[in-house]
């Protein structure tokens, strides 16, 4: 009685590839066979006036600062500028239910058997099958062919949740910390670890924006990626902070986390003692931002994403705003986003709010 | 800057294995190199009168039930019969400071090298570096060989804390419930996931029996593996009350649970259909069970194993004795269990209780 095995549907009319981006695109060559049916949302970050050299063969729309600009308006300070957390402007303009975001340092990588990974097909499957954020799971995704729930897991809970979020690793460069990286700069991830899981609920991770993918309509509004880089004085917090407002609103209306496969091959380490730079303010300001996310909770009545949103905005500026003014000025910036996620994206807001 | 491979040390004197049969103990040949130089404690169950032939060159003590009924007078009626739950007794006769439980139809299994797996090795490995149940790290288990804490990761949360309890997977035979089993007969788990990871705090496993281990000084008192077997109605619960039970009290007293690697090579499924008959009760009462856990909490008051275990047994009293009278039973038994240990590890009771 083992279930046919079906294929993974391509999503191809429903899923858009975002790639924020301040160089040629060649990396996408490697990716051709699995992304050239898909659309590609670029993120240009940086100066506007540079040519960013697309492959050919692709579809692709582009958005450079001054687009970001005059779309966006006075809204468009909530998009960070020189860095990547640029890319969220990508998926507010998305107008499709998927969203798939890759680094262009991130390389196509080989499964145990030598085959090629299609990251995104495996991020389909991840958000096509249901979560288990209750209980764990000892032999991981019970979805999964040939796997199951086990002894002792309760049969109430075998149904599942929506999966909203799938978070994929990366061999090679591991994603450390300045300090990390510095201590161990040759430190690469060789560990094909063949699982997916849930991130149970109550349970918060750090989230890489680096191969990640996520449903829109689902969790769209609260992928925001902060205030980072020029102007700002923190970076590579942008897919942490996302992250870690995602998973309390996840949580909070009955959605799920998934992390573990596909892997990508990730090229090239950045720079650790730029990256310390970026990072030194976030490294002492997590060990009072990660309590903050842990402990908070949200009032019955956010029943929508943007509702949750909103009132974790007010939140940070009424528990955050005493660690660092900074974070007053993220609240703002985050009411900023919805709102204007909400301009561009008028009928989910009406889906969402009824 | 890699850190030096160090051998994971043997703890051949701190080490007992406990084995719970009915039979000849002949799969212990296949374990020989791995398990000769430690101390098996076997429980026999069943018919006391049946002879137990273990194989020559192991050093061991054995247990039936008369052995059971000497030692601990009245209070033996808190050790099952026929039913493996009636390990736990192993627990309790020992002197060591570590326990690794196995079941008889256990074998060694291969890594994907082909290599046979040194399934104590890594749990003791997976024993002597800490836990860190407090937020997920995505390459899993921080302190193996090649891995570490991922960016985001709070720097206060990184020296973990002691690991209580490392639990096994098994390839070949899942260990599935009796509906899984009649629906999958045929499903045989190849999949080998080469992970070590932490039971985040606040979320709850099914802790399966056949391939454990635990520091028995850490968390032993809460290691009771109920009533099972003979005059109960219920059977194949034993491990999946003690998980409960036991994550707990980890949970409260800051002690970690992993999950995940090493794996044994599961022989043999057991008949399904004698399984649902022990099973329909558990089936039908852990949609009770498993809600009573996650929302149990236990006073600060309680700093012992004991304490916790016995305040435990307390709240299964006023909150599960109205699902059945079972659970009124199984609360008395708990305290009864307590007194035993208490009795037979005078010393560690005067430890925890200072």
């Amino acid at each position: 009685m083992a279930s046919p095995v079906t294929p993974t549907p391509l999503l191809k009319d429903e899923l858009d590839i975002v790639i924020p981006t301040i160089r040629n695109l060649d990396f996408l060559e490697m990716w051709r066979p699995f992304f050239q049916p898909y659309h590609l949302i670029i993120v240009q970050d940086g100066d506007p006036s540079k040519v960013i050299k697309v492959p050919q063969g692709f579809d692709y729309e582009l958005y450079n600062r001054n687009d970001i600009n005059k779309i966006l308006g006075p809204k468009a300070s909530c998009i960070s500028f020189k860095d990547s957390a640029c890319r969220c402007f990508g998926y507010m303009v998305s107008k499709k239910k998927y969203i798939f975001t890759i680094d262009d340092d991130c390389f196509v990588a080989k499964d145990p058997s030598g085959e090629d990974i299609n990251a995104l097909e495996q991020h389909i499957k991840n958000l096509l099958s249901p979560s288990t954020p209750y209980f764990f799971n000892t032999l991981y995704d019970p979805y999964r062919e040939g796997a199951d729930f086990v002894r002792g897991y309760p049969f109430s809970l075998r149904e599942g949740v929506p999966t909203a979020v799938s978070h994929g690793l990366w061999l090679n460069i591991p994603d450390y910390d300045a300090p990390t990286q510095l201590v161990k700069p040759r430190e690469r991830n060789t560990r094909f670890v063949d699982a997916v899981m849930t991130i149970p609920r109550g349970t918060l991770f750090p989230m890489c924006g680096m191969n990640l993918a996520f449903d829109r309509e689902l969790i769209g509004p609260a992928m925001y990626f902060g205030l980072m880089g020029d102007g700002q004085p923190i970076g590579r917090y942008d897919d942490m902070w996302a992250g870690w407002c995602m998973k309390v609103i996840c949580d909070h209306l009955g959605l799920g986390v998934k992390t573990g496969l596909p892997y990508i091959w990730h090229s090239k380490a950045s720079n650790p003692f730029v990256n310390l730079k970026k990072e030194y303010k976030g490294i002492y300001w997590q060990e009072e931002l990660i309590p903050f996310f842990q402990t908070t909770s949200l009032p019955k009545e956010c029943t929508t994403v943007q509702s949750c949103y909103k009132e974790l905005s007010k939140q940070v500026k009424a528990k955050l705003g005493k660690v660092d003014d900074y974070f007053n000025k993220l609240a703002d910036a985050m009411l900023t986003w919805i709102e204007a996620w909400d301009e561009l994206n008028p009928s989910t807001q009406l889906q969402n709010g009824k």
